[in-house]
């Protein structure tokens, strides 16, 4: 990963983990139900966003070497890996 | 909520956290995408856990309050905010 | 459900329906990969919007009723068949 | 698209077009809407599956040939399309 994509990915990261950090907090105060699960919502969110920074450079890095190769067995099994990634990213895998 | 709900919950949230610090830590170190990709999905995956905690707290207190009062437009001003909620939890609405 | 959401409900699914039907031609006409995505996500949206009517009259009819008896334990079982109706509106259980 | 994987493609739309004509006798019937709610989990599941098929078929086909091109700009402009697709896949964008 390029060091700029990787300065801006770790910046959202720390963005979620301080929303966690707030989220606790809520809920140590009771915060109204609703406002609870707006908050969990908004972290969810803000991973799914790092989670496709992470992907997109994994198409353009790992994915893009392997689809280049000649070792048709090696491009099976990264657009396997890969499909099994976005299906967890769609949440239709654990 | 009851005490011994939000203990589990601030629990559910801790490790959470916990979970995001060790992602961070990964990306810091140039963990193999799909690694990472795959830790991203557990967090999210604690996330939308906690969610239903909360979720099926907020169903069984405010929701079945206004369900049970007489007051008809209190009743779908409650009813449209859970399913604003639910739409959000299921990544429908933002 | 009342008359008039059934029939707004039926005219959603004819709708999906037709979504399909467009769907199979796509492919069988080869169209872009991409294109019968961007339909199939059509389709998918379209029924999570049935889903959500169905979920609301559900709320609003059968759960109300439970929320409003005295029966702890029918009460309790309405609340887990929701919980467990939401998370797999939510792809988080099959 | 592959002879074999076009056939199984469409064997799995023409079962979700029944799956909905199933889910509209439902809703005639006034059958119970959770019944009808796991109804409509399973033509999305179904879809989503078929969405599967055909991205991998997309990876495979145009994405692997762009990723092979010298045209930086090409292979740019198939990651972002790429992205986009996974995104509504995810239910991430509409």
């Amino acid at each position: 990963m390029q060091a700029d994509d990787k300065r801006k990915l770790l910046a959202r990261l720390a963005r979620a983990e301080g929303q966690i950090v707030a989220l606790r907090r809520m809920v140590e105060d009771d915060a109204y139900c609703v406002d609870v699960l707006t908050q969990v919502a908004a972290v969810r969110g803000a991973l799914a966003g790092a989670g496709e920074v992470v992907l997109r450079n994994h198409v353009e890095t790992c994915v893009a070497q392997a689809l280049q190769s000649d070792d048709l067995a090696a491009r099976d099994e990264k657009v396997d890996e890969l499909m099994d990634v976005v299906a967890r990213f769609a949440g239709r895998r654990r």
